[in-house]
């Protein structure tokens, strides 16, 4: 059994852990957290070893009544991997730790491209990670346009890739994200960080993004633009795209016609916390004309990148092929939707 | 003095009352509405004489104590133009009344094109209004596209243009409209009606555009690629654009980042009810790299069509030519920020 170590206990770190003691060939060893919360006594509560990611605020776990198991170096020291789901920017800070105990580590896409060996996408690049040790799960967005793009370019070529990302203002639980009323180029020039983040999966690809900012919180949503170098008509590409298993081509008669219906779907299928974790492609706006195609794309930001750590787990670590690892990941977390 | 009626007195007709009395070359002899509202009462305020679009109603002007010169076909037979500002279809409904009294009518973008003689954009096509009887000023953000599109064509031609729109959810007094906190692809389908709406006014022009609803409603914004025929670099077409009257390339400076920022702008430049008659390109965004143009801009949904009626008045009237029709207009309104 990989023993795997979750520092960092918020939006992703959660899920992460859930995901990984739900693999048949891993265990959480414990979760690390800076300070007590909601999250941390459900921690807790599901009996994942906690551990304070903080020296200094180990009087706080103490004061608020939670056990814990350590402090973060004995996590990182007991495991075979440790998943960074920090936020951006601390797992940069944390690298030293994870080299000091000669654990390899995965972090998110909030980390710049040159803090690792290899960024990873699952479908795309699996076998890059192999005997990494540090290794960046790429950012949601770049998760769902990297799935997207994989089956194109392995069937048609693709001569150019635009995408328009129009991104939600925060997560459901950043109450205080904006913007309110108001719609935000975000970045303000073209192109945003999403095309070169995706030229990290796709070296040679030709992609521009631009990306705006809007006030929805459930998750962001694409307008994709592909120019193939192959033909292909509409139906082979949705043909295509169906065989991919984080890749849902939503049905027309589910009549969902946005984020929210989309959510509500996921909730109603019993799906943990709602989760989407693949890219949710909306069938009718899926259109080949002129060797170009065009549709729309839901990317739950709190999930996408969920398999891919889990993969990126079993890339490093060697236990597992591409196609092993992603077919055990999405058994163990149920991926695809029972239509 | 060209005499001009105005059926309907909303969002459009309101502006476009204001618009007519503006200029030198034109009076306003009265506006229609359906029912007394702080609308009309505003109408009487200004003097605008009243009357009822339908007869049944009049009665209720009667009780909300509001004085009517008439009725809608007295308005008719007394103006050389008739501006149909009333909702989408019921322009088509009265179409009739329009011929019966053998005056000239301009409807607005929610008609069907086929409903008229020409669809309008004055820098587009200006003078194929001239004498006709039925013209459509094309909607706000088909009139936004088209006034971008022209120069361009001119200057470098145009292979392709695609286009996502992000929509607004409603004009800010539509208060019962959505999505709240969603993104809907709107329509679902690819591609959305402004594609083949611009087609009305550059017929032969290859665009795409894809529209998504946001839970905002102070304008759209549009993310936009061309693809020129002839090279250029960013310099060049911004210059280019920034000669077009009815294009405000936002200079950097102003910190201008969302459309929130831009009705401020607009309204402490005094602009009545804060309206942008101008496309507001952000100038930061506009890029050209490999004949390829991208830019974001913003489309002020209540008022971009406002100097194309006044405009469309004057070519179906064939009192000016385009370049006179535009000057005059531009003057008259204070089209153009002072910068």
């Amino acid at each position: 059994m990989i023993q795997v170590g979750i520092n960092g206990y918020g939006t992703i770190g959660k899920r992460v852990a859930d995901a990984v003691r739900a693999q048949p060939d891993m265990e959480v060893v414990g979760v690390a957290k800076t300070s007590p919360n909601f999250e941390a006594e459900q921690a807790v509560k599901k009996d994942f070893p906690l551990y304070a990611a903080v020296e200094e605020r180990i009087e706080l776990f103490d004061e608020a009544g939670i056990d814990l198991a350590g402090e973060v170096e004995e996590l990182v020291e007991a495991s075979d991997v440790v998943v960074d789901t920090t936020p951006s920017g601390i797992g940069a800070q944390n690298k030293s730790m994870y080299e000091e105990y000669d654990t390899p580590a995965l972090y998110q896409g909030g980390e710049d491209a040159d803090l690792v060996d290899v960024s990873f996408n699952a479908r795309s690049n699996y076998e890059e990670a192999a005997d990494a040790d540090h290794v960046r799960v790429v950012s949601c967005n770049t998760t769902g346009l990297s799935r997207l793009i994989a089956p194109l370019e392995d069937e048609y070529g693709v001569e150019k890739v635009r995408a328009t990302l129009v991104r939600r203002g925060g997560d459901p639980a950043q109450s205080g994200r904006g913007p309110i009323n108001d719609t935000l180029p975000d970045p303000i020039t073209v192109p945003s960080h999403h095309g070169p983040d995706v030229n990290t999966i796709f070296p040679d690809l030709d992609i521009d993004t631009l990306g705006m900012k809007v006030p929805a919180t459930l998750t962001h949503t694409h307008s994709i633009n592909v120019e193939l170098t192959y033909g292909a008509d509409t139906e082979e590409v949705r043909e295509l795209l169906k065989k991919e298993s984080r890749l849902f081509v939503i049905p027309e008669r589910l009549a969902i016609d946005g984020s929210g219906k989309l959510k509500e779907f996921a909730l109603d299928s019993g799906r943990p916390r709602g989760d989407v974790w693949e890219n949710a492609i909306w069938g009718e706006s899926l259109t080949v004309e002129d060797d170009e195609l065009y549709l729309f794309q839901a990317i739950h930001q709190e999930s996408d990148v969920i398999p891919e750590n889990v993969d990126a787990i079993r890339a490093v670590t060697e236990s597992a092929d591409r196609k092993e690892s992603m077919e055990t990941t999405d058994e163990a977390l149920g991926v695809g939707f029972d239509l």
